[in-house]
Formats: C-alpha cells, sequence, structure tokens
C-alpha cells in the first residue's frame, strides 16, 4: 500500500516514522505547504517523497490511504476530497468540528466501501488496553464514577480551545472503557488569556447513576495525568507519568448497610491490598497504524473508526456549547 | 476564662487538649449525651470536668466560653441558647445549615457584644497563612484561577453530603484567600451509596474573569490534597500532603501577544525556577485558641468570626441546591 | 503489674503512654532527675506517680518492671541494678554499649528467671512484621541483597555517633529478617561536626553469597527510609514514608544462562506485576508492651529479648571498631 | 570535518545522529562488524556511509575523526591505532580498562598534537552544569560530603563489572564537581549472577574531612537517580529521574557551637526554604560534540579530555582491586 501524510507539523512525522516502518507500506508521500517542514522530513526521512500540491495526493501518486494531520477546521474538506478520491483515510482526534460533517464522511465512505480510521492514539496505549481488559472480566463491579485530570503548561492550540485539544483525548478513552449511554452534560471553565478557554470542567451523567468528570487545562504549572475509576467492588488509579507503574487497583470500596437513619455504625470502609499490573510498552501509533491496515485488508471498521470519531466530536460540542453557556445542561441523544 | 465543649467524638478532645494547654483558661468542662466519650475524656484528661447535662453548661459552671462540635443539625439551637445565656461561642465548621440561622446567631451576638468564632481551622495552618502573605505581597500578580482536590476514602458524615463537610474547609480557605466577590456558583456531582452526595465538583465563578472549581470526594482510593494557583505573574501548588515542601511557588506563565489571527507565532511559555518556602509547623487549633482569647479580651471580631461563617454558608447552601438540580447556576449575592 | 518507667525524654513519655493503656498495668511511676520533664508528666498523666530518686525504684513501690528509657551509656547500672532487685526489665536501643556488659545482664536474668525485653520497636510495625511473614513463606526466594537507607536532618546524639543511634534499629530488623550467619563488617563514614559520626556505610557479609549494606545520615537535607530486598525469585521494596504502599513487591528479576563467554544473549530480565500488600497500622509500642507482658505471665523469652539485644550489640560494636579504622573487615563469631 | 564512527551497537547510533546534525561535519562514516547493525544505520540514516572493514577508517576515507563506541577492552587498541594513523579520537567511557593504556594514548596525541575527548556525557547535561555553576558561586559553602545513588534493572555489561559500568558515570560527576583530592578508595559489593559485581559500594576519602559514597546497582526492582550534596551553609539534591524538578537547593544546615560537653543544648537545626533552579534541557551529546570541535579548531584541550579520562580510569581501578578485596583500602597518588 502507498500512504500520503498531508500535515508534517507536530504530529505528522510520527505518523511518517511510523508507516515507514511498517512492511505493508511500500511507499510514504509527505504533503505541507510550509517548505521548512518539507525540508525537515526530507532531512530526517529522505525516503519519503515530498509535495507542497495538495492536489498530487489525489490524483497524482496512485495512494491508498491519505492520513490528515493538519488543523481541526481542515479535517472535513480534505478528509471529504480524499474519500471521493477513492483514498481509505486516517484522520487525527479530533474526528471534525461538527457532528454533521463526521457523518457525512461516514456515510461517503460507507458508500464507496472505503475505511475511516480515527486517530484516538491512547486507545492503543499498553495502559489503556490493560485496564479495559480489568473492566471487561469485572475486577471493579460495576463503574460509579470516573474522574480525569489532564493539566500542564502549553501548547495553545490557535483555533480550538482546551476541549477540542485536551479533552477529546480523555472523552475516547471513557467512551472506550465505559459502555453506558451518556445523558447529559455540562461544562465550565475560563478564558484568561484570549477568547479559547484554557481551563475546563466537564461534567457527564450516564444512564444507571454513573458520572463522569473531566478537568482539562493547558495553564497548569505542574503537570498532572491522573485518572479514579470507582466501581462497586475495587477502584482503580492510572497514572499516565508514572514510569512503571501506571495503572493501580486498589481492593478498597465503601458497603453501606441501609438501615435508616443509622448510617454511621453501618458504613463500612475496606481499605486492603493494592495491585499494579505490568503495562505493555509498544509505541501506541504503531499498533494503531496495523489496526487500520488489517481492517482495510479484512474489509471490516478498525477499532477507533468514524463512528468513534462522530461520538467523541457530539460529546466535544456539547461541551463546547455548555461552556460558553456557563454550564447550561445539555441532552446527548 | 472558664470554657465548656459541648460534643466531645471525633474533633470535641482536639479542642478540650488545646483549651488545657493555654495559660489564659483557668478550668475546662466537657458535656456529651454518651457516656461512653465521657468515660474516654476522663481517662485521657482526669482535670476536665464532665457533664452529660447541657443545661449545667448554660446555668452551672459560670462558664464565659462555649464551644460546640456536634452534628451539623445541631450548632444552631446550641449556639442559640449559648449566646442568650451570655456565653461566647466557638463553633465548629460549617458554622450553620442554614444562611437564616447564621444571621440570627450573628445578630444576637452583636446585641449582646458576645464574640462568635467560627472554627475555620486551616485559616491558621503555617502553609495557609504563608500563601496568604504570598498572595498579599503580589508575588503572582492578579489571580486567574483556584483550583483545589480534597479526596480520599471515608469519612462519610451521617447528616450531610461531602459538600457540608469537606467543602467547607476550602471555601474557607478561598474566602480568605481570595479578596474578589463570588457571582455565581455550579455543582456538579453523584450519591453512589445513599441519598447523601460522595463526590462533588463546585465551580465559582468571581468578577473580573476569576474561576475556581472544587473537587471533593469521599470515595477515592488514594487522598490527594492540592491547590493550584494561577497568577498573572506565576503559579502556586499547595500540596498539603508533602512533608516539608507543601507551596510550591513557580516562576511560569503565558505571555500572549493579542495580534489578531497569528496567536501561535506570539504564544509565549515561560517555564522558569521553583521556591518552596518554609512552612511553620504550630498546631493551627492552639493558634485559633489564641486568637479566639485575644478578641474576647480586646473586644474585637476574631479573624474566623460569625460573618466568615455565614459567607461559607451561603456559598455551601448554593452548592447544595445546585448539586441537587443537575447544576443549575446560582447566583451569590 | 506496676512498671516504673525510667528516663521521662523523647521517648519515655511514649512508654508512659502505652503502659497506662494497657489493662494488665495497675499503676505507672515515672523517674527523671529533670523536674520539668516530671512537670510534663504530671501535667499530661497526672495520674502516674513520680519521683526523682532511683532508690525509690529499687525499693519503694514495690515495681514488677522496670523501663530504661535513658541515654545508652547508663542503660548497663540501670539495668544491673533493677535485675538484682527482682525485677523484669524493658530496655531501648542499644540494649548496651558494651557486648560485655550485654551478656552480664543476660546471665543475671537468668539466673533469677527474670524478663528482659529490648525495645527494638520497628520489629511489632506492621509493616517488618509482614515483610517477615512474605519472607518466610519463600515468596522472595533465597535473599541475595538487603540494602537499607534511613537519613534525615537531626537528631544528633550526644554520647554516641549515628551508628548507635540509627543503625541499631536497621540491624534488629536486619536480624529478625533475614535468618543466615553475619560472617564480617566493614564500615565508612564521616565526622564532619564533632567527633561522632554523623555519616555512615555498614557493609555486612553473610554466609551463602547474600550481603547487606546500611547507610545511616543524620545530616540529609531529605528523609528517606527505604529498604530493598532482592531475592532469587521476587524483590521487594519498603518505603517506610509512603503513608499507605509501605511494602511493593515486584515480580522482577534476572536469569542467567551459565553457558561460559555468550552472555550477552542468555541474560533475561523479567518486569512483571508490582503487588502491594495492606499493612496492620497498630501502635507497635503497643504490641510491644503486650509481648512483654505475656512473656513475664507464661515464663518464656519475650521475642525481642536480651540475646537479640546481644546480637545487635556485636554488630555495633564491630561497626564502631570498623568506622574509626577506615573500614577495616572485622571477622564476627 | 569527516567523522568516523566505529560501534553501532546501542550507544554509536545516538553518535551518528548527533554528528550528522552538527554544521562542522561535513561527512559521517560507521563501522561494524556486525551487518545487522549496519542495515539498521541505513535504514534509519541513509547518508551515512557504512563498511565492516576497520581499515578503511584508518587509510581509506581520509577521517579527521575517530569515535569509538565499542566494548571497554577494545578502546585502548582501536584508539592507539587511530592516534597513530593522525586521528583526533571520541572515546565512549570508560576510556581504558587500565591506568598505563590512558597514559599512553595521552602520551601518543601530545606527540601528535591530536585531541582526545572522553565522552563523560553527564558533564554536558543543564543538571551537572547547573550545579557545578552553584558549587563554583560557593552556594553550599564547603562540600562535607556527595552521596549518590545509580541503581535500575538491567542491563548487565559481558565484559566488566557495575562499577566500570555505572560507576564511571559518577566517578566522572565527582571529578567534575568536587575540586579536592582524592587520599583513599574502599568498595564493598557482591556478585550474585556470575563472576562480575551486580552490586557495588564504593567509598571515597578525600583530603580535607570530606567523604563520598556511591551505591551503583544492575539489580533493583525500582531505578533510583539520585545524589545528595552536603555543604557547610546548603544541602543540594540532585534527583535525574524528576521531570522539572531535578535540583533542589535547602536552605538547611547543622551549627553547632562547640563548648565541650554540652552538646545538646549547642546543636542548632536549620531548616529553610528551597528553592529548584530550572535546567537548561539541550541534548548533553549535541554540546560534547560542539566542544570537541571546537576544542580541535582552537588546538586547546576540550572539557573532557584524556587526562579526565585517566583520573577516571585510576579511581576505577582502585575501586576495582578493593571489591575484588572485600574493601581494602587503597591509596591514591
Amino acid at each position: 500500500m502507498k500512504v500520503g501524510v498531508v500535515g508534517l507539523g507536530y504530529w505528522g512525522p510520527n505518523l511518517v516514522r511510523n508507516f515507514l516502518s511498517n512492511k505493508e507500506i511500500k511507499k510514504v508521500y509527505g504533503c505541507d505547504q510550509n517548505l521548512s517542514r518539507l525540508q525537515f522530513i526530507n532531512s530526517r526521512f529522505p525516503e519519503v517523497q515530498l509535495t507542497d500540491k495538495w492536489e498530487e495526493f489525489l490524483n497524482g501518486y496512485d495512494l491508498d490511504i491519505i492520513a490528515i494531520a493538519t488543523p481541526v477546521a481542515t479535517h472535513y474538506p480534505l478528509a471529504k476530497a480524499a474519500l471521493e478520491n477513492g483514498k481509505h483515510i486516517w484522520v487525527e482526534k479530533p474526528f471534525t468540528f461538527k457532528s454533521e460533517e463526521a457523518e457525512e464522511l461516514i456515510n461517503i465512505a460507507e458508500r464507496r466501501n472505503l475505511k475511516i480510521f480515527v486517530d484516538h492514539t491512547f486507545i492503543y496505549t499498553g495502559a489503556v488496553r490493560k485496564i479495559k481488559e480489568i473492566l471487561d472480566r469485572g475486577d471493579l463491579g460495576d463503574v460509579m464514577y470516573y474522574d480525569s485530570v489532564r493539566v500542564n503548561l502549553g501548547l495553545f492550540q490557535n483555533d480550538v480551545n482546551v476541549i477540542w485539544d485536551l479533552a477529546a483525548h480523555d472523552i475516547s478513552i471513557l467512551d472506550y472503557l465505559i459502555k453506558k449511554n451518556v445523558i447529559e452534560i455540562a461544562a465550565h471553565g475560563i478564558a484568561n488569556y484570549y477568547n479559547h478557554e484554557n481551563i475546563a470542567h466537564i461534567n457527564i451523567y450516564f444512564e444507571g447513576n454513573c458520572f463522569a468528570h473531566f478537568h482539562v487545562n493547558w495553564t497548569s504549572p505542574i503537570k498532572i495525568r491522573r485518572v479514579l475509576i470507582g466501581g462497586t467492588k475495587k477502584m482503580l488509579v492510572f497514572d499516565d507519568l508514572e514510569y512503571s507503574e501506571k495503572i493501580k487497583i486498589y481492593d478498597s470500596g465503601i458497603t453501606i448497610n441501609s438501615k435508616e437513619g443509622v448510617y454511621d455504625a453501618l458504613v463500612q470502609y475496606r481499605i486492603g491490598d493494592m495491585y499494579s499490573p505490568r503495562v505493555d510498552q509498544t509505541e501506541a501509533l504503531s499498533l494503531g497504524v496495523i489496526e487500520f491496515i488489517n481492517a482495510i485488508k479484512e474489509n471490516r471498521q478498525p477499532l477507533t473508526n468514524g463512528y468513534d470519531g462522530l461520538k467523541v466530536v457530539k460529546i466535544l460540542e456539547a461541551a463546547d456549547f455548555s461552556i460558553k453557556n456557563k454550564g447550561k445542561l445539555v441532552q446527548i441523544k
């Protein structure tokens, strides 16, 4: 297969490197309007054929796959053009800026039997795959809450607020791990520097008395990447900044014997052992590339496909509407 | 002065110990309906005179001060009776369960020239006093956001949710540190075990584009006590679980040159040195006792008085209303 | 039983408190030459009968047990007088300053059927008891090395160096956990401030290719309390400053297929899961008091008896000799 | 200049990458006997000219510099041949396996006016350069002790023990930072797996009552990289695993008023503020390359030259002799 990567800024070179090292990919092409980016790629990966003309990608090189790593606002027109020219597409997160755009892209792909891969890259990390395994095995019992903090200093995006940038990761992870329906969303936050919010708190109400919260922040002096998952049986902590103990499972919990009015004697705290499973260190992006290629060869949906991308976009849209309306509650259908 | 402590459960013995060790206090009395608590106090502090009759406190012992460390719902009737019998009062946080109750107590105290001390104990810790000093000196510049996490496993309260229990601490700290007016509040969360919320996220909008968020949780497998304060000049992290480096000030920040449409070239991240000031280790409660006694002797308001207690209760009331209405925005006057 | 505590400085009050709260102890007496310490004890524990005359302890009060919490150099004369007056003795660590003294005390006690309890207090902590259980069960396989770091700022002792103060703890723990014979000892270090060493590194060679090292330091800017134990099957980390995860067991190791000259292909690293067992939080001193009382009642040796105290003193003596001779190797018989 | 890198295993590719990105280097050549390593380099750096014939390096390519990244035992013959063929040499640490070899290489280089660069790479890190600056400014006062821990699981070397591998780093850092003369050395440790020690404790006595200790260990379940430096004025902690706060300076210390016999009243502990300077993140290796090229152009010794390499080898030799003789004290001239 031949793959073309459009957008060679921050993330694009990682796509180039991973496509280059996959045996199924015969040739990698690169496209960017910025000549200095083309020079950079040429110096690091001389075997990549480069162009600053997007039209070459659509018609010139007989590409099988176009990977889109450009700013969010351009995902839709580039993806649409690629699909209409018969290319499978790989799109960076978030899939699109509007859910209608995502739906239209899905429809075109379905009609032409092309595959859409949305690069929810955390889904392919060893840690998230291990947590999925733990949850699916029922180790935690029923999930009661999910709490995520993703804060650090920088990198501001020009075109979107912190929700579209950072929360896109967390919502894709949540959607992968927690198989419950989202009912309502509310988001709060602040834009301290210019018109895009740099801090956001997103609250998600699920059916079945389950609740999630995300704190995303571009302006924190320290970096935190931590998820708490509370289950009826056990509780889990995922700290992505830990080197070797990213996941900890606590055999801890609360038992309440619900005789009215006498709670204090009947609340039992259980603090038990802790267990930290080994996490596979394979680079997530290389597994994403394998999954996409296999999906194309097997003519099936990849694990992170257009429908997953659409679900994430819907939640991002709702959160963005809510934060601009001081936490107005938004229903999700 | 003679002081009586009513309520000898979890916190009352700490009051007894600190009143005993203050030179201005001649005699300490204790009262509880639970005989086993009286026995416990007798074995540890044999010099305390004990009773299970609240009336003795009002009339029998000629007390100057009554300290109230009973469940929240009983604060108002006990405090009212004490004031009406001419006693200065010390009340555990939160001051009362309703703002009208707090207002009535303030009025009685004013009329009779009695002092109310509300035990917002964190205000007297070395760490919070140091942060106050840093903020007042203008080291951080203008405060843009305040973010607090206070989570652990247990202790459930019978009569109130996690907002009235844990967030009372954070709101008193916030009110002490940030001298800006609160405009609106919204709270989200969940009650996983019985009818009181065990997780709450409280969002506070201040005038002047400042925002605060509190995460309080009784059902976290791990304990976290961390505050981030973002200023226009510097940023501060307060981690109360650190042994010796509770406060860290980061000479870090973001500068934005606001020429329209060219954000990326103009966003500057500054990551500089960090500084951690030494924090005084004196027990907060002993300083609170000194402050209250001095306020009585000097016939002035103590640092944490009825008005401070009232402000905290108003915010707790608003947050409690909001969380029971899925984050409905509440105006604060 | 009636118990008298001599030496009411830093540690003595903890002994008083724990003897007071044990049901088998009818009355507690205290003795110190320093009147301000007697006043301190009187204000906190009014039920304790106090004296500044050591003779009263030997003859006056009909004591069953004398607990000695005075400086190391006085342990021997006080303990000898107590035993010769028919008292069971509790002695703080280190047992004595010379091994001959320890041997003499053991002999007197044996002749008169009195019990000696040496307060190797860490043996009674939940963490050390749990590690013992893990080692005895064979979870780690054969122990290959034991490495301990115990450093912080202060408290200098007047009469001894950092070996006699801090390493006494570590050697008692090591002796309890590792049932192998010590062959040789060498110690290095420095006295930066006065004639007692403030830093020491103690190296212990065991039979069976096992090695231990202790780093003790009174002059470290940060506090570290960490033990690594390397076994042929698994490895253990004990961090006493961790709040809830003091013990971590790593399913990690090295396998070497010993074909000469081709090591690189045959060294296998195994990095597996980690497991952290819950640790009992009961105060060690209260368990020590129970053990001593039971040993007296059952007429048996307590878990930490004179022989254990002697073994620790022998190693401390050897280390002290070695450090004063720039690491001269000392044989242990 | 034209540079040839011999040895393309673990570290060699980093040399290739850094030489490639330096503007003064016109062409990079690579040499390894292992064809799979040549293929690896070809796929990643197609512009590098490759050979499996060492003779080509000496005669064929007209090289200015030969960089040697092969196993320690081969450093001497390769370096000697390179110098005798008129090449400047870059040698990985440790410089040689015997001090006589190092001396001979220095002599050849001197005679032919060629430069020797020994890759003590930590000297070029932002952290070590910052510590040097702090020490040279006298912020810590006089250095009393230096304590370093460098432990983790793997990588075993085939040909040398843990001293030659890991301690080589620490000794080069120590020699750079502490400008005092080493007097004596003793090392202890154990070989648990085969005939090379996997754990070593190296004790170094300096003139002027200063002491250093290194703990290096290939078989620790956890990774630790921490240095404590105790000065008469302040103390420093360097934790290389910290992401952003690698260096912490504690305004803490001990003051002793030396009136004989009354130590306790006169020992003063001072625990003050802590300060963490920002550390430059530039890749050390790129700065090393620049330094070497400048030294050649300016006809001067580079910062880490043959004499520095020799000093480190002498200490390694002494430590290796000592560890094989159970800590026998070795004098250093």
